[in-house]
């Protein structure tokens, strides 16, 4: 008598954590210097020296019994304060404290936004591919229903005709993930404007509110200057922010979800996130961590590693003849299965040692996903074990040549 | 279009933050000092020294990119290994590491039990009464059935006639909470043996296991020698802990799921616990905080301000006619009100600026909590408000007198 639902979400792990587990037990074979493992998205950077700095601050000079204590559940105001601060520097908005939620990390954020806003008569949640596959489980695993439209190829921007057939009444949410992981697209000004005004009037056509849920762990991870901001774009934009990447703090489970008060049902929607996250056991986001924010809520990443893994790859890549839209954010490259069948191609790149992801999961069948948050060193290792998996793809593909 | 039982749970807070707010309006208004807030139970001892320590020798000697990196979703071996490592050389236990799943604290280990273990077929979960409000919210949140039974006053052990009663073939599992909020009750061996044998009998006529869910943050907490743990009267016991009141860590947001593999389904139960938390949007549990459980797992608290402030309270109200079952553990005394209803008695006490939390919610409402992990001084300048309080209650009830 245990639930069959969560027992399959326990034992039928990601895709992404089997390769990493085949890649630990292969390492423990060959020694971990022969395998080229490009499958988890751990950022390789540490966290920023800020980091530290406040933490050793924070420990110097505050009371334990309030770095350790209870927060309120929306968190501390000093870390809310110092957010919505930052935020309106940078894209000149007026986010007060009270628009925001701290929260244990994005998936925590979206968790409870989805919570907040799947309902009976609306339990749809769309997203265009390539996502990143715990959405659908997210999702699902809350009552709600997830509906896909296939990738812009070429892009990666949206394919708007898609997006307006899969619009319908039972719609409460686009999901957008841009920077994206996978791809490394980020959506540009004139996608976000298009967008916004397609939800805008399918809100209205539907006497509802089309929410656009944009989930920004990569906001900060952008090479080729700043990504649009998609809240500045659309007024009934949720962002569930996580600092997992951009101060290399995956482990800490912390960000934010940011409900606009200039949102339809704003002030309720908020209200609902904060009851969606008592519902699921989130009582505040981690204490001490709520505090390194409030400090380091301006620190920026330091992507120099990150750019100079993916020009690298790029560069080798494209030479070796693998097709890859060019990523201007996050830390992926998403390249075309050379045989055209990603699970077929992850497998053959086993046999030298290569660790890709399959693009089935983040609904594009004939990709791979390239995590370069790794050692440069690595990658240069790596190349020559691409270019064999390459050519052995071509061989199979033409074994009469 | 918001779901209006996420928005109920995030607007109507509960009557213990509502009351806590309230003492910080007035204390605007009149100073803190005239406050005698003992609604919240935030530990007012700060967390052993030891937890510094350990998180400046991280810092020291650990590498960044590990100490907030991602771990396994069960939580990383070496906390792992030293929290069945301690638990064994105390309670004769021989739990491994992989019998523990490490969470994001003690609401974060129920909800992914409880979400494991509720089905569509078994959806009950049982509680005695008195009982943490919260306890409701989580199991009807998540699709369950709370159903409660009566106190056992005089002693709050279980009344077994009443839990024999209410178990039924729907019932997945009793959920207890030894040492208790509110009532500073542990429950004796002898309780815990008639549980066990209960439970295994109702089991075997139903042909599924009871499981005990038993939710252990103040296991640490106990004045007249160790409590006895329940997994050493039941092998399905499911143990939820918190490290937030025997560590001060309320804020950190970091416990434990233990199932042992000795419980009917055991491992898949385990599995869908993590599956649960998956659903739930836990990734890990707080990493930094995960190095620290690891250095400090046998750490255990000072308890002797609690235990100064337990005596000084139970002794001057017992004598000034306050009627209380002698805690033995946790830091709260369960006192009967003295006109008889707990909401009355509450809203009286607030006129001497007296805070103290109405029963109703743990399904006593004839009592009142009050939190002794408050400074001692509070207490001692608190004790003319008991009385004034006391004395009012009497004469409204005896108006002619």
């Amino acid at each position: 008598m245990i639930a069959k639902n969560m027992l399959a979400l326990g034992t039928n792990r990601s895709v992404i954590r089997d390769l990493f587990e085949y890649g630990n037990q292969r390492a423990k074979e060959i020694g971990r210097e022969n395998i080229y493992d490009f499958s988890l998205g751990n950022p390789s950077v540490p966290a920023p020296k800020e980091v530290e700095n406040a933490i050793r601050a924070i420990l110097d000079e505050e009371d334990p019994v309030a770095i350790h204590g209870y927060t309120s559940a929306c968190g501390s105001e000093e870390a809310r304060k110092a957010i919505a601060q930052d935020l309106n520097q940078r894209y000149h908005t007026c986010y007060s404290a009270d628009e925001l939620y701290l929260t244990c990390g994005a998936a925590a954020s979206l968790i409870s936004v989805l919570r907040a806003l799947m309902t009976p008569e609306t339990p749809e949640i769309i997203c265009a591919a390539p996502f990143f596959p715990e959405y659908r489980c997210f999702v699902e695993a809350n009552g709600g229903q997830f509906r896909t439209i296939p990738a812009q190829e070429g892009d990666f921007q949206i394919d708007f005709q898609q997006l307006e057939n899969a619009l319908s009444e039972k719609t409460t949410a686009f999901l957008i993930n841009t920077p994206n992981n996978p791809s490394g697209a980020v959506y540009s000004e004139e996608t976000l404007r298009t967008l916004a005004e397609l939800l805008e009037n399918k809100g209205r056509e539907y006497h509802h509110p089309i929410y656009l849920i944009s989930d920004e762990p990569y906001r900060e991870l952008t090479y080729e200057g700043t990504a649009p901001f998609p809240a500045s774009f659309y007024r009934n934009t949720v962002i569930c922010y996580s600092y997992s990447k951009s101060l290399s703090l995956p482990g800490e489970r912390i960000g934010y979800v940011l409900v606009p008060k200039e949102a339809d049902s704003g002030e309720a929607l908020l209200g609902a996130v904060a009851g969606a996250a008592r519902a699921s056991g989130y009582v505040c986001a981690p204490s001490l961590m709520q505090k390194v924010i409030a400090h380091c809520a301006e620190v920026r990443p330091n992507l120099e590693e990150y750019r100079k893994n993916r020009d690298l790859l790029y560069r080798e890549l494209t030479q070796i003849g693998y097709q890859c839209v060019y990523p201007k954010g996050a830390f992926y490259l998403f390249v075309k299965a050379p045989n055209g069948d990603g699970n077929a191609f992850s497998e053959l790149a086993k046999k030298f040692d290569l660790l890709l992801v399959p693009g089935e999961s983040f609904g594009c069948k004939n990709y791979l996903r390239i995590s370069y948050c790794v050692s440069h060193d690595m990658i240069q290792r790596s190349i020559p074990a691409f270019r064999a998996a390459f050519e052995k793809a071509q061989s199979e593909a033409q074994p009469g040549t």
